[in-house]
């Protein structure tokens, strides 16, 4: 299910990445908490030279460093520890503080904890192979805008040359219950206005606070946004409406909870609708790549052509075929 | 400058909430890099008790603390700080680590590092009011869905009721240059197109990975989106053109890796525009409240009233005001 999940969704987010990795062993050992080999390895990281950093995260706190150790490859993860409520005391007590600023009823420090409350998780990979580094690496995106004749010359035509690749058999397992059946949510077996809603494969269903599920239309032609005229309203309008009964029903949560939307660019090119939770940090949900349903009816009501008429931005990974196209006729 | 940080702009739906404050004070003190009232504000924070955890988040290593300072209530805001690739080499040379497993080519690590290179962000409101404990409190949010009437009938008649709390004098601050005037990036001093960028408090201006300004306008009149109509478009051209080219000239990055977008509903009801980094998760990127410049100064050019005559959507926490007016009118 994996190779699924990689291919129904993808990049948008450049932190969406640095989760996936490629192979992680289970636990096997467990030890050191006091001492044991800690010499010996503290003697390993001291050696440790850099040689760039593969991606990091000023937000989460969290960076992908690449080096070596002796003569090895390696990959060094850290990640700083989440704050954790029961060393408050301790920290507040224990801590240096240096004033920054005051100003009326605020100030801000910079404040430094007792080693051992503050501690960094450090995740070690050697040697690390060519794969790791590679999979650890941030690619980069770009903000690419679209015009109308973009989309015909440039991504059209590159969506169709690899529609070999893009053709999701696995959408066609899904409307055909050759595949996650027991999976599904809702289903409107309308040819015109159906489609299937199932939990997104990112989702473990364990807790609704970071809810997520796609409807897949069962009209095949339709790539993207790009392709949506006024025609299509009754099925957006459906989708839209069924899709949050069927959370409703499902999961209790109403649609004030609801954040629905489509990507541009897709990640593949079968129209597809995401129902995120509110307040959920969902990869993709970024204005940058995401078109609220309420909007998208809206545009298509007011213009029947808006999205075929439309510039529209939107971005790519440095390694996208795409983003190529766009830099070879000059669009970046 | 974290706490006006905090006041000015937080996170996407939920923690957004948590930074906006109606009045924000302008900066009169800066000082403390070598000591100073150091010691001082040391004793202020070992004598701290905690009361409560009024939020926090474990991917961002945030926390929101509520509690006592003598006998004057206070919120004590912890973030950690992003990982510096400048202090890779000290770290790793300068941390001891404690081996917590090992497991083929991979192991894993409690690393104490050096307290100078892992401080914590810390921010003081003391005396704290009630509410301020109830803006940092975490809170539900629910997705409102306002008509060109409801903004009429419900959304403006409580912006203007609002209006003295809400009236942003630290923004004519800046605008007047009475604070913050050594921060200023682009200053156009022009009355109809003119507007100020500068960095975002909560960016801490070390990396341009969280790159974050924000351009105020100098228009006073401009409340919203809503208020915007092709008049403005020339306004909206500069903010765009101008803001990226000052971004690209002192900080090297290019319009293709910025993402430039307005707030709907706003933090504070005079026309700003941010400008942050494309790939940055920053709070209040959603596609549920972001809307991009570049779609604004479309939808105008097509309809002149586009935002006058819009159904928009945008999430409101439990306790804003506004909810429970949306409430009370029967629209939720």
């Amino acid at each position: 299910m994996a190779t699924v999940a990689a291919k129904r969704e993808i990049s948008s987010a450049e932190n969406d990445e640095l989760s996936r990795e490629p192979k992680r062993p289970k636990a096997d050992d467990k030890n050191g908490e006091e001492g044991g080999n800690e010499s010996e390895w503290e003697n390993v990281l001291s050696t440790f030279t850099t040689s760039s950093v593969l991606s990091d995260s000023a937000r989460e706190k969290i960076m992908f460093v690449h080096g070596k150790i002796a003569d090895h490859d390696a990959v060094v993860v850290l990640e700083k520890t989440p704050i954790r409520e029961d060393s408050l005391a301790e920290l507040f007590r224990g801590s240096k503080l240096r004033l920054e600023l005051r100003n009326d009823i605020y100030s801000s420090y910079r404040l430094q904890a007792p080693p051992h409350l503050n501690e960094i998780k450090t995740t070690v990979v050697c040697p690390a192979t060519e794969k790791h580094v590679k999979k650890y690496k941030r690619q980069e995106s770009f903000l690419v805008e679209e015009t109308s004749e973009d989309y015909r010359s440039i991504t059209l035509p590159y969506i169709q040359e690899q529609s070999l690749s893009l053709q999701a058999s696995w959408v066609y397992n899904i409307l055909e219950k050759k595949a996650e059946a027991d999976k599904i949510v809702h289903d409107d077996a309308d040819p015109e206005v159906g489609f299937v809603l199932l939990p997104d494969l990112k989702w473990d269903q364990k807790q609704v606070d970071d809810l997520y599920l796609i409807a897949i239309v069962r009209q095949k032609d339709i790539k993207s946004l790009r392709d949506l005229s006024s025609e299509h309203l009754p099925l957006l309008q459906n989708v839209f409406l069924r899709g949050k009964e069927a959370i409703l029903q499902r999961y209790n949560l109403p649609a004030s909870k609801l954040r629905v939307y489509l990507h541009y660019q897709p990640s593949y090119y079968h129209l597809h609708v995401h129902f995120t939770k509110l307040g959920y940090d969902a990869p993709g949900c970024g204005v940058e790549r995401a078109h609220l349903l309420s909007d998208v009816i809206q545009n298509l009501q007011t213009d029947p052509q808006f999205y075929k008429s439309r510039t529209l931005h939107f971005p790519l990974r440095a390694d996208d075929g795409l983003l190529r196209r766009f830099k070879e006729a000059g669009r970046l």
